[in-house]
C-alpha cells in the first residue's frame, strides 16, 4: 500500500491508496502556506499517521509515499525548484518528509500525478494519455509509456502555457500573450462571460447572477442551456479557444485518450459534443483512428491516487 | 552497417550508414512519383544494391535497411497508412522492399527519421530532443528516450500544426486557421516578402530581386543585413512568428536540446541570437537549465542517416 499526498496551497489532502489506484481512506488538513516549511512538512507527517490508523492498518503496510506538489518539482534529486504558492525554492522536501516517516518518499509535480492518477483508473494502460485541467489556470500532465513526461530540467507539461492566439488580446498571468489559459481557464469563462452580460441587459445571465450570487463558470453553460443567445455565443467561443489547444496537444501526441478535467467537465456531453466536433475537425490526423477525448472522473482525488502511484513507479 | 532510404516526392536518396551515423557513401535517383508503387520499390532496391557496391561492401554486412517516408506511416504494420506525395494508401511498403532485398526493413516518418539522425550525430544522448525544419513547411521530430514519438495511431508529431495564432488571418493549407506552418515556413516568409515589397517601392529587396531571379527565403534576410528597414520588419516578424511555436514546444517537452533545420537554419545566428532571446523571454521556465537551441547539421543527410539508425533500433 501507498499513500499520497496532494500538497496544495489550501489544503493538505492525503490518502491511503492501493496498487490498484483506489483510495481505502482519506482526510485533509490546512496548509497555512505561509508558515515554514518545517512546520508544513511535520503536518504532513501527522496527517500521514492519522490516515493509516484510520484505514486501520500499520505504517509497516506502507511501502512509499509519494506527494504532488505545485510548481517545479525535481523528482530525480527530491527537491521543489520553485513554487510560487508555498514559498519553496529548492526545498529539500523529500529527505526532510523522509526523515519524519522512515519511508522512501517521490515527488511529483501535482498536475503530473493528477495526470497518472487519473491514467491508473481511467487510461486503458495506453502508451500515450494526457489529463487537461480546466480550472482556475490550465492545467495538464502528459504520461508517456505509464510515467509522467517531465522535460529534462522537469519544467515541462505546463500545457496551459501554449500559445494558441499570438496576435490576440489576452494576457496571461505568465507574461506573454496568447496562451492557452488566458482562454480556456474557467477564469477566462467568467471574464468573457461577463464582457458579454455587460453588452446584452437582457440577457438571462443577469437573473441567474441575482439568484446564485456571483457570476461563475457555470453562468453562462446553465443559460446557454435554457436557450439564451447571449450566452450561447460564450459557450461557442469559450469551446472554440478550448478547442485549439487540443488540436495543438492531437497534432502533437496523439495520445489514445486525452481527459478533461476540472469542475467543467461536469458538464458532461454539453461541452463535450461540440468540443469533439471541433477539434477533430482540426485534428491533421484524418486517415487512422482518432484520440478518444472524454470528461476526467476522479476529480480531487486524482492527485492523491497519483501522487501514491508515482511512489510505486520511481 | 545499415542503409538508410529517404524516400522523397521528387528524389530517391539512399545511403550505407555504420552504428555511429556515419555516411560511407550515398547516391540518389529521381523518385518519379506518379509512377506505380512497384516500380518505385523497384528502384529502391536497385539503388541498395548499387550503393553497397560502390560503399565496397556487400549486401551480407547490411544488417536492416530503414526507410525514411512522408505520411503517415504505420511502423509496428510496415504500412505507409497514407502519403499524399507518393500516392500510398495502406501500402504494405516494408514486405514489398524486405522481399526485393532480403533484408529485414522499418519505415519510418521521414520527419521523425531527419530527428533521429540529427540526434544520432548531435543529440547529446539527451533524453528529449526536438528537430524543427522551416522549410515550404514546417516540419519536426521529437525524439523521447532515443526513439522518435509516433502517438498512438503513428500520426504524431505534426509540429507544423500546432494552432499559434487561432484568430489570425493566415490559412494553412491543411484546413485549420492559425497553424505554426502558415506563419514559420519558408512559404509564409516569402508571401510576407512579396507584401512588404508592394508597400515599399524604395525598399533594397526590389533590387535584390533583379539580380538574384525571385523573391526566396534569403531576400529579406540579406537585405534585412544591408540595412533596409522594411527587410528589418519582415525578419523580425518571421523570428517573432517562430518563437511562438518554439515556446509552446519548450513549455511542453522542455527538451534539452531544440535543433532549428531547413535551409533558413544556414542564416545562423542573425536568425537564432533573436530567436534565442524570444523563446527563452516567453518560456515558461524561469528557474531552471534551458533548453539548448542551435541550428542543425545534417540537412538532407539527416533522413538517410535517421532512416538507417531507425533500423538498427527497432
Amino acid at each position: 500500500m501507498y499513500i499520497g499526498i496532494d500538497l496544495g496551497g489550501t489544503n493538505i489532502a492525503a490518502g491511503v491508496v492501493n496498487e490498484a489506484g483506489y483510495i481505502i481512506y482519506k482526510s485533509s488538513v490546512s496548509t497555512l502556506a505561509k508558515r515554514p516549511i518545517d512546520e508544513i512538512v511535520e503536518d504532513m507527517a501527522n496527517l500521514c499517521v492519522d490516515i493509516v490508523d484510520d484505514a486501520n492498518c500499520s505504517i509497516a503496510d506502507i511501502e512509499a509515499v509519494g506527494v504532488g506538489c505545485p510548481g517545479t518539482v525535481d523528482s530525480k534529486s527530491g527537491t521543489v525548484a520553485y513554487s510560487c504558492n508555498l514559498k519553496m525554492k529548492n526545498t529539500k522536501l523529500r529527505a526532510m518528509l523522509e526523515k519524519k516517516l522512515g519511508k522512501p518518499v517521490n515527488l511529483e509535480n501535482d498536475a503530473n500525478a493528477a495526470a497518472l492518477g487519473e491514467y491508473t483508473v481511467n487510461g486503458d494502460n495506453a502508451d500515450s494519455f494526457v489529463l487537461i485541467t480546466l480550472g482556475t489556470g490550465v492545467g495538464g500532465g502528459v504520461i508517456i509509456d505509464g510515467k509522467p513526461y517531465r522535460g529534462f530540467n522537469c519544467a515541462g507539461g505546463e500545457l496551459g502555457h501554449i500559445i494558441i492566439n499570438a496576435d490576440g488580446e489576452e494576457q496571461c498571468f505568465c507574461g506573454n500573450k496568447g496562451c492557452w489559459e488566458a482562454y480556456a481557464s474557467v477564469t477566462a469563462l467568467i471574464r468573457r462571460t461577463k464582457q458579454a452580460m455587460q453588452s446584452d441587459s437582457s440577457s438571462m445571465m443577469h437573473k441567474w447572477v441575482q439568484e446564485n450570487g456571483e457570476v461563475s463558470g457555470r453562468t453562462a453553460f446553465d443559460c446557454a442551456k435554457m436557450g439564451d443567445k447571449t450566452a450561447k455565443v460564450v459557450v461557442e467561443q469559450y469551446i472554440r479557444y478550448v478547442s485549439y489547444g487540443l488540436i495543438s496537444i492531437l497534432n502533437i501526441f496523439q495520445p489514445s485518450k486525452i481527459l478533461i478535467g476540472g469542475g467543467i467537465s461536469k458538464e458532461g456531453d454539453y461541452l463535450l459534443n461540440p468540443l469533439r466536433e471541433y477539434v477533430y475537425a482540426g485534428d491533421y490526423n484524418k486517415y487512422r483512428e482518432k484520440t478518444k477525448i472524454e470528461a476526467a472522473t476522479l476529480f480531487n482525488d486524482a492527485g492523491i491516487i497519483g501522487a501514491a502511484l508515482s511512489a510505486q513507479i520511481y
